[in-house]
């Protein structure tokens, strides 16, 4: 278990310990999209990640990092997404419990989803108070370990093992973008940028809706999401006491985008790369469609960060 | 230019020909389905194809077979789908003018991806009729040869291509399942899985509502599509006179399936496997989830034919 913020082998070891239980994700690109935005885009695709994002480095990294006497009881978080289905498959795998705290008003098919995976989900009302509050319950009852998503440096240097896959197959990579939400994969991203790549530059990409990391980078001092309100539902949580650091030392700027740039890059890559992300990996196409990046001829990393979208929300 | 049935040197060297211009596109695999059906399914995704479908791999071939003197005023066809955008994208790689004929009705997304292209678009009334008068206006003033989408060996072979992959890089398969409209996918499926698999059954999948290929199966002799009606708009054309006795021959059944088949198997896509497909693309899922082959326990091909799909008409 880490304590400090990860150095190289750090992350070097969390791939070792993640691989045998995650996708070596494709890279894509797109002839059309290049042409259109003059540069060359490798986009990073943990929408085909196993359980659907990025997550699940971290979750898998999270348990393995742990001694066996500590997870014995199970591992607990609360969560309305991603990492909800990330931790209760990973926990499945290593034949552990997983306690998942819910928002009564989370979707069915991510429900759904946990609960395939063997998760034990118990409901709450949907605000942070109700959900801190029942995971404590779940936990006294249980005695579950406690998984937090993103402020926890297990989780981000399992989450830094995307841009080290993606640093070592694409050498020459001059930037990277990637959505802000909690923290973790910005942080996982920047740091394996630092150490996987050749001066990379790192921009972190955030919807103006939930604009919480891009005004905490100007104050110096972590200003929490007062009523976030964007579709990217990734990223309406606010910064980690543990990430804040690393992005105000590893991260070379955080823009902010549109909810109509958000829509229009999710229809490029729909129409373009033909893959189904969520809306949060979106975001960076969305701050490049805005013209605020300059990436006139560089080689540039995007990372999708997942698919886990509710189609029944969005059609058919 | 073939003259007959492609044999398995046929369909080797369309490979040779088109491999410099066309994706080796991905297999992709989902626990969660196999698990769901009790089978190996293997997705060989034509989505990700050069202008989004398996037809460019048709097209690349039909204009490298002709002579260069055959296509020096340039290639024509009508078609409002996948190979009005296959053939022009091709044309456009050797530099040669293409001429298609497109009903006036044709969705906004795909006649800008022809002329994105470079491809010289001629409207008409939307019937076939109107096609084919128009294009053979269009050829006489312009001396450009017509290339058919489907009725074609060369484009049969070319088609070939996409199992040949499969078979190559899965090599126990037990089934294939494809979807079939005007016969050039699923003849060149058949073949290659005759040439270059192991005892391989192939099985044509049809939508209920434009089930010639059925009809015409049943009865011993091509029977054409009477007002089809189907989501899947890939695969409202009639049978082909070159691919009808290929298909008699060398593919094992064929099974129709409802369009709600057609729709929870694109959900069950887009949800499990994270890609965007056109409803076509679907249609061999429906037929697994109407039980219509057997398929526990066997390793089993799908061809996904590509991803052109109107998302303006699906959702955003």
């Amino acid at each position: 278990m880490l304590n400090s913020v990860p150095n190289k082998p750090d992350i070097e070891e969390a791939y070792r310990r993640v691989s045998p239980y995650i996708n070596v994700t494709p890279i894509l690109k797109s002839e059309l999209l290049n042409t259109k935005f003059g540069a060359n885009l490798y986009f990073k695709c943990e929408n085909f990640q196993k359980a659907g994002s990025f997550k699940s480095r971290g979750a898998v990294n999270a348990i393995l990092s742990l001694q066996s006497s500590q997870t014995k009881n199970g591992v607990a978080t609360h969560s309305s997404g991603n990492f909800a289905q990330a931790l209760a498959r990973a926990a499945s795998i290593f034949n552990i419990p997983s306690y998942i705290v819910m928002p009564k008003n989370a979707p069915k098919v991510k429900v759904d989803a946990v609960l395939g995976y063997g998760g034990i989900v118990t409901f709450c009302e949907p605000n942070l108070k109700a959900r801190e509050e029942t995971l404590e319950k779940v936990v006294d009852k249980t005695n579950a370990i406690i998984i937090h998503p993103y402020d926890d440096y297990d989780i981000i240097a399992g989450q830094g093992t995307a841009t080290m896959e993606l640093c070592k197959e694409i050498v020459n990579l001059d930037m990277i973008l990637c959505p802000v939400g909690g923290g973790g994969l910005i942080s996982g991203t920047a740091l394996s940028a630092l150490y996987f790549g050749n001066n990379i530059k790192v921009i972190a990409c955030e919807p103006k809706g939930a604009d919480d990391a891009f005004r905490s980078m100007k104050s110096g001092k972590i200003l929490p999401s007062i009523n976030p309100n964007t579709i990217a539902d990734g990223l309406l949580t606010s910064l980690g006491v543990l990430n804040f650091p690393i992005i105000k030392q590893y991260v070379d700027e955080i823009v902010t985008v549109s909810e109509e740039s958000i829509i229009a890059a999710m229809k490029l890559i729909y129409e373009r790369l033909k893959i189904v992300v969520e809306p949060s990996s979106a975001v960076p196409l969305a701050a490049i469609i805005e013209n605020k990046v300059k990436i006139s001829g560089l080689n540039v990393g995007i990372i999708i960060s997942g698919g886990n979208v509710d189609l029944g929300k969005l059609f058919l």
